[in-house]
């Protein structure tokens, strides 16, 4: 492989940024970490499960018969897009194992096919293409046109960041798609915006990987023209598709959430390629707006089914949570860019937060099953029959956007641990890794996040250098040691630094102190009311009916918020290897009214024991009611 | 007027039956009462400007097309449904008011369109006509072909019944369209169920005004055809269309309420006609399901935007509840079919309570705008933008099924509130008016439900016979006096019954005792822990930002639940007659946190004074946060 390997969202040396990711051919996971496991799973299952799918399901087919002449499109008009994710998500993987010969072949044969299949001035969608080749770039309302050619872009880019042979063709046809798009809606062409945002942040890379600023300008052009009502009123309304107030002057995150999410990654894109502090600014307000009343505990946000849609303010239903799986990747690539571009550690503990819990649970542990979307609570009597709510993971969706979209994710996860700056390194996430940045070596060893030390082991660097080190949002107690000897040290604006010469290398090791503690929320979050939640360290817990008694029903169960809780471990490698254990009583909820006049007596109330399992290892049993908020009263 | 004006739902001589409706005829609304306001209101501003937006908005403008030949259809594939329902509330309306020469030129006119669109073999669909003939009938799952059907069949059965001149051809043109899904559809035709259910109900009501059996028994056909996957698979998964279990067998009411209860009400119709009680008992087991746990305090049904469905089992979120009008309306429709075929009283409970609070609180005080939706809570910061979940009334919808809906109910709201049976004549409902029911005269004076005292004067009757008094299931303490004397009665199966000679004449008062009360939900509503509901009589009360003093949000108000609550009585023509006062405190939220590891402070907490309004008038002054459920800690 090449020395070049820049992973996802490399800002160019001239950008405003604070931090400068690592290239992904210095880091590796240790399979012995979590992290490490979810990457191999993800090679080994979730990949060539997507490859499969695409295949079985008729998708690449819709593209063959462009490259064949013609014929009818098969499933949803985007599906494209599921292609284009696959690529990436295989060229990344590229990057760490340049030899798997089925993913070669699959690339190979892909960019082959799209090649075959583009037209002569660069067009390629094969939905337009075949069924309604008159109405290209007609409908860009929910045309998907832009959002497909972007996720074609950033395959592109994955195949050249990872050296991948297929990266020259597969660049090639992007290229020529992406200079139609500049000739159709760039300043001398029509003024235009694509429903589904997607395509700026995707340009931007795109103009990172070769240095054509055309893209660049053609990404700035369409982030300036959203919110001035350049799409075509409906039912949705323009604030679904962030189209009801420029960038620069909405003040909340509205609508369909992957869009907004997809939308606010090319923002800072955009503000750090082209110096703009203040639109960097509004992404800044729109973040306190996401994460100051539209999260849920778990980092999934989408408040709503209906329009996969953020909702009001503290609208967050634990039942009805949708928490697209798409929306919750989004968001950690959004932080992860906004990390960057400030270095701000609150995006760092969103990434956390988000990664461990509403990502990390949207795969099963075969790693061929998945959430589309991630409630907070399973009701019993949960009508499971239809794949907007299933009761368990399912292998594939009518709308497949998210399997392919977790396939690119953990195929760069690697990339996302740390940064640099001009004074030396930041570790943002802790899993057993080796670092080599430069002259810099950190060798990451830990059983986090189910232990609360990490030891590094850290050399390199003739002059002094400063290793920073995050202590995360969550964490209250630290200690932190350098050879042995305490460093008393408090962390600032969210990261502990070490300033000296490590030349000679140095053990570093910080305990992170990981106390099961309960959560509860702002009193506006009505959902949850006289509710809380158990956590350990990063990790959000809940209660599956499958830990509870025979005969004792989840929704009987109350929490005693004031007894300790107990961690109980069950040794890496069991299937769920840390659990917590609380007090709880069994009520009996007597009359069966609905309704009543009289207060419900307390009635009698049995001691209990509780086992909490961490969140994102949830449905993976029998189906069954789960709740991550539980009543204490 | 003829005499022989049956109103909605009347069953033939031979139907099982515990209770027979009146005739319209013999009852007449004072408009001193609050139904006799309501109906006046509906005459005089909901229907006309129900008519008016046929015109305007160009519903009428397609059936025209398809008249005078031809043309490309515009709006919902089943508009024609909307122009059905205004004819069929144009229809009874003319029973109280016969001279109204508007509504009788719009019934005429609009009849005789309709009998120049359709077709030689019956057919008459202006959407299929016009845009797609070669449809007709294929795609029975979203087509509504039935479903509008089965709206012309009541118009036409209204307007006979009614004695408009205008029944006479819309008749006509109703049966040609029944006959031919006699011919279709029938034993010698296809099997064939509609997506969306109405049909049903509509042809056993036909039924009963031609006495023609072959539409009794395509009715009992589709409802034993139903459940049995005739229905094509889609998205929205077979339980959305009640077709994932034939009705006998289901055990739950399931998917788009709206298709759910018009099913059930055309069950009920089935099955006491053709004298079929296990059918009967499914419907009762469908009612234990709907109203023991998919019912809100209002009697609003539907607890997801997404598929305007019922939601599993207590999941009631006040803030996302759907509670579709029509959905209210049909609920009502289905109680009273219910109530007529057993006389159970908890039917009349039910039609009471979605009455008073989800249906008449779907129309603003000037009878010109309405909520689709009708939801419990409504946010601070609420967006409104879309006609989903608007903040405030709307004067029409782009599916605008409910405002004609809610004119067809209020024109026949005199039918609903007394029925006979062989011992003499039941009174369901109280409100100002007088019911003349064969030798039974009752007169009845009250200012209910803003107060609890009623008057009846009862006279007639040879015989001895009996006057039967229902007693509200939220009532626990009545008293009863006969000219005068008290009279000492326990309410059996939720009525008083008074038998005796009224050949002289008595004057009967019932004093239903109507403190304001607290009402708390079943611990499985999740949604509302924690809360309290403030009530009185049938009227449920909601807190709206606008009584709140200035700079208080209605976020930071707890209710005092073991304070005493107290009644304002403003007077009947007040705008509010009778307000709640209630102790509460203002709470300060403190740090913005949206979780928290440390529980939350009591914080300094302020005494405040709550004055709650009756729910069905909210959102009639300034738009602003409004809550039924407040936090009662």
């Amino acid at each position: 492989m090449t020395e070049s390997q820049l992973g996802p969202a490399s800002p160019t040396p001239a950008a405003l940024k604070a931090r400068q990711p690592l290239r992904l051919n210095g880091i590796r996971l240790d399979p012995a970490g979590l992290f490490g496991t979810w990457q191999r799973r993800n090679a080994e299952a979730t990949l060539p499960h997507c490859v499969g799918k695409l295949a079985d399901t008729g998708i690449l087919a819709n593209m063959r018969r462009v490259a064949a002449g013609g014929g009818t499109f098969h499933g949803l008009w985007f599906a494209d897009s599921d292609i284009y994710k696959t690529l990436e998500a295989a060229a990344w993987q590229l990057a760490s194992t340049p030899d798997d010969e089925a993913l070669h072949r699959f690339l190979d044969e892909t960019v082959e096919l799209l090649a075959a299949a583009q037209e002569e001035d660069g067009y390629l969608n094969s939905y337009f293409q075949t069924d309604h080749p008159e109405k290209r770039f007609q409908e860009l309302l929910w045309s998907h046109e832009l959002y497909c050619a972007g996720h074609l872009i950033q395959a592109a880019v994955a195949a050249d960041r990872s050296g991948a042979p297929a990266g020259t063709p597969l660049m090639v046809v992007a290229r020529r798609l992406a200079d139609l798009l500049v000739r159709r809606f760039g300043p001398d062409g029509t003024d235009g915006v694509c429903g589904h945002p997607e395509i700026e942040t995707a340009l931007v890379e795109l103009y990172r990987s070769t240095g054509h600023r055309p893209y660049l300008h053609l990404a700035q052009r369409m982030v300036d023209l959203r919110g001035k009502g350049l799409l075509p009123k409906d039912q949705l309304g323009p604030a679904y598709y962030q189209d009801h107030a420029p960038v620069r002057e909405a003040e909340e995150v509205t609508g369909h959430v992957v869009r907004q999410l997809y939308l606010l990654a090319g923002v800072v894109d955009v503000a750090v390629e082209t110096g703009d502090l203040a639109l960097l600014g509004a992404a800044e307000r729109l973040w306190d707006s996401a994460f100051g009343s539209k999260t849920y505990l778990t980092g999934a946000q989408g408040s709503r089914h209906r329009d996969e849609a953020f909702g009001d303010p503290y609208e967050l239903p634990p039942d009805r949570a949708y928490g697209e799986t798409c929306a919750a990747i989004a968001s950690f690539q959004w932080n992860w860019r906004m990390l960057l571009a400030t270095g701000g550690h609150r995006y760092a503990d969103e990434m956390e937060r988000v990664l461990y819990n509403a990502i990390a649970g949207a795969t099963a542990l075969s790693g061929r099953h998945f959430f589309y979307s991630n409630p907070l609570q399973l009701r019993a009597g949960h009508d499971g029959s239809i794949e907007d709510s299933p009761s368990q993971r399912l292998s594939w969706y009518h709308c497949p956007c998210c399997p392919p979209n977790l396939a690119r994710l953990f195929a760069t996860l690697h990339g996302y641990l740390a940064t640099t700056d001009g004074t030396g390194l930041q570790v943002h996430q802790y899993t057993n890794t080796t670092i080599h940045s430069g002259q810099y070596t950190v060798d990451v060893s830990t059983a986090y996040p189910w232990d609360e030390r990490v030891t590094l082991t850290v050399s390199g660097g003739a002059e002094p250098w400063t290793l920073a080190l995050r202590v995360p949002g969550w964490c209250t107690d630290h200690a932190l040691t350098v050879d042995g000897t305490p460093v008393e040290q408090a962390p600032v604006d969210g990261y502990l630094r070490l300033t000296r010469s490590w030349a000679g290398g140095a053990t570093v090791q910080l305990d992170l102190r990981m106390p099961a503690r309960l959560v509860t929320a702002h009193p506006y979050v009505d959902a949850v009311r006289g509710c809380a939640a158990l956590t350990r360290g990063p990790l959000v817990y809940c209660l599956e009916q499958a830990d509870l008694p025979a005969g004792l029903p989840l929704e009987d169960v109350r929490l005693d918020s004031g007894a300790p809780l107990r961690i109980q471990t069950h040794g890496p490698d069991a299937p769920i290897p840390v659990s917590l254990v609380a007090s709880g009583t069994r009520t009996r909820p007597g009359a069966p009214a609905l309704y009543r006049y009289d207060p419900a007596g307390a009635g009698e109330a049995e001691p209990v024991t509780l086992t909490a399992i961490p969140y994102f290892l949830w449905g993976n049993r029998a189906a069954g009611p789960m709740r991550v908020w539980i009543p204490a009263p």
